[in-house]
């Protein structure tokens, strides 16, 4: 039995769950999962199907190949295809701080995330102790202004070489060039400490304390170019007041930046999510 | 039986609790709440007492001048002195929508807020017809660029001639003026629809749905003399996603900017707020 | 133009989304709003559609003959057909807390509820002024022990006479008998000051104070003849500590109370509520 | 320097705060944290303090003799001391749910928890792996029907001979029975993967989804001799709707359960928790 996972966007028009649903159909396929929008606004149809294929003589490539020339330019369709059966290969990206990063190691040795973590990658040694404690290779990069292209280079070599499908910065305190992100689009996944767009950039739970703001949040969003300003995936807020200090606003951000960006890997592992402008569709 | 609600800050010292508790006691006074912290990070000591006094010959004056002749410049302490059991004046600014209007006027009538409202001021004639719902004397103010000096000094008459002692702009859509605003410190509450600091200014919900946030806020603060940057008061937050249309954020955000004005309101008539540089300690 | 919501269930089966849109295309409508949910675990296909029908000849009731005829007995489907434009009549019960009243009327006043309201019934007279402020005629129909059954046929003589679709509890303190339900099947709306299935019954606060709990609730819930037991449409929570008083609840459910009754409202009108077995779908 | 942590609580009397902050003023200590409530309903006074003393000749159990004579007949005071340098002895109980236990280490091995675990007891071996991936002992420790009494004398041994301060059971499945709670009076603090009083005893997710609640919750709880009826030291929520299975309401019920015992944990070995009655104080 085989399963995809199909993520499809394109102009509004008659019919078109029909039409696609059919065509799943008549090749025998089983949908065991449709959610679809529309932004009326826009005119924009969205779906994402599951199906499963019972067939041995069903291949995933001649799917693609079939589905692409009937639909892509008549309906001028963008689609994203997954083996859904698939488990993807995460690389994790940390500097000192481990909060992050023992949330994800314990929720993936628990079986909680389906993937595999074949490389961890880091501009400091302190957590190789941590990528020991779960047996997971460790691979110590270290980053200046001087050496960042190489760097960068190595880290891309050692992402290549893993086969890495997604790239996870988990509280990694190094900025990203633009070159590395082009390298990765949609494939590289932040946990910045602030409710976006609120205190984008450096110490924001200082700057979130300065105002005096009474909620402090994380965002979790792919990223880009433009630093914190990538597709928002996940958001979560706590409530603070005067009684928190900073040192406060930090711990309570903590437990914040380690539930959303799990949220946003199991998101995206799920292929739940389907970036459109600068937004994310996040399918139930 | 007479009340006081008592508000200080001070920098913190050792003692400073037992030095005014016992102060109240010896004057007879029964301490009714307490409440106090002290920002370790700024040493500074907040506190909030209400404390009835039974004597016929107990004097709110007379208390307030012996109290700051005792402690304020011995400790240094800022202090603001309430009767407890005064009926604040409350002014209401309206422009055309009316979700806060109705809100506040119907928890008004039920008797949750402890206020005489004896003035809403609006600059169209729209919110007219809910005024006169509630027996509530209406006044139009109409406000252009070039009438804006007169038509503030005519608000500001009737404020002063009704002894207004909070500003409440619910959904009233002019900037007020840094003349008109330093008329009245801290005694001007806003709801702004957006979580601040992220998105101030105009169309915040339009803004929001740019940006693609998971989560929208509304705000409540002092107006100051720099748009949306006064001490935040209350802020709450509801979830949104890729089915939500720009109306929707916007109905969803009323629900939260009636909440968020109407606990803004209450914390202030209780006396419960204590602005501090551009941050509020709200008792609880 | 003419607008029809169209709710399905059935058991779930292949291409039945293809199936019924088919239908509605074939009848030159246009689907504006299509959302679709399949329980995998009882195999039950939902759905909700909004259908534009711009041809002058198209018959809402021709159109439920024809689709019945089609659908209902072939797909065992179970369907709820609504003129989409049609503005529902809503009866209001209440007894002596306002609060739920002041609030529905504010909403309906300013234009958010697209509904009339001919009518407001209380066991009591108390808020026959409230009822007066926004001009809608007020019905005292006292009830005791003894007159319980006379009085419940009155309240339905007046619902008959007012062409009532929804009943709307806003904290009736009345309970009401099982015979009167069964008049109103998945019609009256009842909001319960508890986060059911905690506390349910009288004095939920008390209840939830005496356990000491961290976060109280609200729920609206359809009536049954179960106390309590009906089908859960929307709850909201927050939170309270030690700080806070049996009175505290109380006055912090109130805004829950008017929240989650509003919200429930809303989903029913708006025609996104399907009950099954004892819970609901909520389309988006 | 040496550090205590104070709770106290007593019946309300006037000057009470006074005399306790001069009481420690007066041994030169100095109050570095100071949080009140007065439960004026019962006319209860409840107080934590931490001070510091510099004093070589600072000794906590001399301390607590003179403070205990001074205060605990006179004003019918009970309170609990603690050296707040002194870090707590964890023993978690766990069964085969590996999800806290992973929270929980991690935390522990970031050094956000400031305890030792020198032992996680388990009525199962699976988790023996976990325990070794933290260097943590292992106690491998059936328990069936016939065999409860002697575990829990094993366990109970267990627990002595490593000075256990706190026992945390993990989603641990087996009842503790009478008489092994007697031994630990407010010793042992609960995961419920429910929001109680909803939903206590088993499968609580099934049962939730059964009455198709719109949120659920867990609730850490000190555990007392009645299943699920110790008082409550922290609760949390998440909203679910019609698209979620039994399945999703268990894995988002797991990260609800991390957060509520990682709190609770924290909550008490800051010794913030005071119980009164089966009730919790929990100081800021």
């Amino acid at each position: 039995m085989q399963k995809i996972t199909l993520l499809i966007n394109c102009p509004d028009r008659k019919g078109i769950v029909t039409t696609i649903t059919h065509y799943i159909l008549q090749l025998s396929g089983n949908i065991v999962y449709l959610d679809q929008h529309v932004d009326r606004q826009e005119s924009v149809f969205f779906m994402r199907l599951e199906c499963e294929f019972e067939s041995s003589e069903f291949s995933i490539p001649e799917f693609e190949n079939q589905f692409a020339a009937k639909f892509k330019e008549d309906y001028k369709l963008t689609y994203q295809l997954y083996d859904a059966l698939y488990r993807p290969n995460l690389a994790l990206f940390v500097s000192k701080y481990d909060h992050c990063l023992y949330d994800l190691l314990g929720r993936y040795a628990s079986g909680e995330l389906p993937v595999e973590i074949p490389l961890i990658i880091s501009n400091h040694r302190d957590l190789e102790i941590v990528a020991q404690r779960f047996n997971i290779p460790f691979k110590y990069i270290p980053v200046t202004k001087e050496t960042k292209k190489q760097a960068e280079a190595e880290q891309i070599k050692s992402i290549q070489e893993h086969n890495i499908d997604l790239i996870v910065l988990a509280r990694y305190m190094q900025i990203i060039s633009d070159d590395f992100v082009a390298n990765f689009k949609h494939q590289i996944i932040n946990i910045h400490h602030s409710f976006l767009p609120a205190f984008i950039g450096a110490k924001p739970y200082h700057a979130a304390f300065e105002r005096g703001v009474k909620i402090i949040g994380a965002t979790s969003h792919y990223v880009t170019a433009d630093l914190d300003e990538g597709p928002i995936i996940e958001q979560e807020i706590v409530r603070v007041s005067h009684v928190h200090s900073v040192q406060d606003f930090i711990l309570k951000g903590r437990d914040l930046e380690k539930i959303v960006l799990a949220r946003a890997i199991k998101a995206h592992i799920e292929h739940k999510v389907l970036v459109y402008g600068n937004k994310t569709v996040i399918f139930a």
